[in-house]
């Protein structure tokens, strides 16, 4: 019987692939396995009390609007807040430029819907967040990739690609996810300058930028962008639309993101999201607003930067003690993941088998690149906000023993 | 600088228009205004202090779960809890046949990814639900509409439709939005005849299936095919895949919807959820279980049913006792919608901007069409859930009024 509806699956959904991502996360769910696959923070650093208070005002002072069908827009309330947290970073957005999303995956997801037809190019770092390549994938875009380095997108082998004309270019300037690299400053003044010249905009997704652990903030590209615009007309944002989220500073689990685009953007979105969901939970909009007023957010985050600095520390440290010199690695300044680089003749998918028999996990880093060579099986994303520090010790010792299994065999197989 | 992004919308987003529907909810809002438009369930019957107790649960017992990223699928023990209630409606279905989605409308929307291609026609019942309209047509689905009447979709005319090979069916059999009609057994069996005869499946939209005020519980779609069904493989559904939510049962503000399809088909929507906004609240699910649980949901439906039954024998007293004998309305078992229709030479927008005029709000008919005739023009609904009793007898003497005044200019435009 299922073949009546295979029959009639639409071109798209023939081509769509489950994340790798979301099925290692079950891997790491075994017992004893430490696992630095997933993207998850840490479920120490969840306000539980804050959250369990902000429920109760909720639902004893605004349950008719917070349990009600809302505005496609979001709640005027929350976007608002967001609208001047927005300009403490030098973004010039009103509540009329913030559109609230049921996690910044359907904001990716809204602009798919928004800006691709099947065919069209988009513009991607390699590597790149995953969660975007499905999203874009899913209205059958086609991929230019321009790579990164330890200071972000190339930006020196973009003019070369732009002239092909994509929709748009899709960069995470901040401790990027998958490879915790950060947009050099020349170079955000550089893309700028580009995506002027060639009149090609820009996606901003900056889900971890209030997560940084050392050195100065970076203006985002949509600061640099208003900066250069010749006029500045109805918060019309020039070149850059950017995205953020309230999962890695508050809860994942509440779905909670914004995008912030020109006002005539918004509205479009927000009709393509009628369609979409109608809106997003009344309820935990209203929640997160509770949470995050009177500056509790701020406050909060400087305790989850400490926690994570941490973790990120002991694990820059147990690579530095454990691993075989051939191996390379970054050092984020920021977020939740690093990015190791194996030797050639190594590949991550066979050292991920191996791994998995010394009971640690982690993602390949061929999955985060819209196209494949040799280059995009010499990686591995490892997070490091999830486990407590004594686990990541352990887990880096276990997995270098399985480099160090596979850097055997592979001189081996080079003999 | 907006021309920027407008020259680079999608084909798809610039068809794609605000839904009449929700730009009213805000004329609704008015001051005075009594508003039978929005298709909103009484704030009054959130069951608010069992909310706060399940968030206290929550909190307490399961935040790292709640808080953090969840499975796309959903969370098992609310598939699970669903699949034993649907089982009680006579529906086989195990957890595996379940998918939570982020309101009904999101059901709505992965459907309409999975299977139409741009130009497929899907067979829709006229008047059907907006949202639904909005959901396919962001994908470019072309609609074949076969008209309903007091017994719901007239299935004598289905056969010449079916010829043209529609992807799907969209049908809402349960007091139906708009009309508030019910589609009758004999109908419900010619139906599945009908689509299992011509290989074109159902997709079964139940919202309001529980919000029964009066006559017997009528079998599901699904229920019907599952009998119907000569092997049972896999809880393969054969040609039905049904979709409901908590939403007019709980609180719409949560956004949780399900559905319930041939594990096959469940897969690959998962797929499809996952880039679209990775997974619906964890947060929102487990508060949901935990209000649901132990029968809860049960009770509390029954005093639901009696707040709206009330309602709505009230709006139909009114009617009867205010409204010239010309106009027709329908007599909803179910729901939340009842359907008006004015004579012929009246029309539905004229007569809201009369009645607008009165302080009286409700949605024009011609919305709820694919596409139009005069016969679309001649009909508003009406919801009869969201007001209390006396504003409900006002507003329809408001509504008398307007439409005592129309039908005078429309005489006197005939002479």
């Amino acid at each position: 019987m299922s073949t009546l509806w295979r029959s009639r699956y639409s071109l798209r959904a023939r081509g769509v692939k489950s994340s790798a991502i979301r099925d290692l996360l079950k891997v790491g769910a075994t017992p004893g396995m430490i696992s630095f696959a997933g993207g998850l923070p840490a479920p120490e650093v969840f306000p539980v009390q804050r959250l369990a208070e902000a429920c109760e005002t909720v639902l004893s002072e605004h349950s008719a609007v917070a349990l009600q069908y809302g505005a496609t827009e979001g709640c005027e309330v929350l976007r608002e807040m967001i609208a001047r947290h927005m300009a403490r970073y030098g973004i010039r957005a009103t509540v009329d430029n913030v559109l609230i999303t049921t996690g910044s995956q359907q904001a990716l997801d809204l602009i798919a819907k928004l800006f691709i037809n099947s065919g069209d190019r988009v513009l991607v770092e390699a590597p790149t967040y995953l969660g975007a390549l499905q999203a874009f994938g899913g209205y059958g875009a086609q991929y230019l990739s321009v790579p990164v380095d330890g200071d972000g997108l190339r930006t020196e082998l973009l003019e070369h690609t732009l002239r092909l004309r994509p929709k748009f270019m899709y960069v995470l300037p901040n401790f990027q996810n998958p490879a915790g690299v950060t947009l050099s400053e020349s170079r955000r003044e550089q893309l700028i300058l580009l995506a002027d010249k060639y009149g090609i905009p820009i996606i901003e997704d900056d889900p971890y930028g209030q997560l940084r652990y050392e050195g100065k903030h970076l203006a985002p590209l949509v600061v640099l962008d208003q900066r250069n615009m010749r006029h500045d007309h109805d918060f019309s944002f020039g070149n850059v639309i950017y995205l953020s989220t309230f999962s890695k500073t508050l809860a994942p689990g509440l779905r909670l993101g914004w995008i912030v685009a020109p006002t005539e953007v918004i509205g479009k979105l927000t009709q393509l999201k009628q369609g979409t969901d109608l809106h997003t939970s009344t309820f935990t909009q209203l929640v997160a607003y509770e949470v995050a007023r009177r500056g509790f957010l701020d406050q909060h985050v400087k305790q989850i930067r400490k926690v994570y600095r941490e973790r990120r520390d002991v694990m820059l440290q147990a690579l530095a003690e454990f691993f075989s010199p051939e191996v390379t690695w970054t050092h984020p300044s920021g977020g939740l993941f690093l990015w190791i680089s194996l030797p050639r003749g190594m590949d991550s998918q066979t050292l991920f088998r191996s791994a998995l028999a010394e009971r640690v996990a982690f993602v390949p880093g061929d999955s985060f690149y819209a196209s494949h060579d040799e280059e995009s099986y010499r990686h591995l994303r490892l997070n490091f906000s999830y486990c407590a520090p004594p686990l990541i010790r352990e887990g880096i010792r276990r997995l270098a023993i399985a480099v160090k299994n596979q850097l055997v065999q592979a001189d081996v197989q080079l003999v």
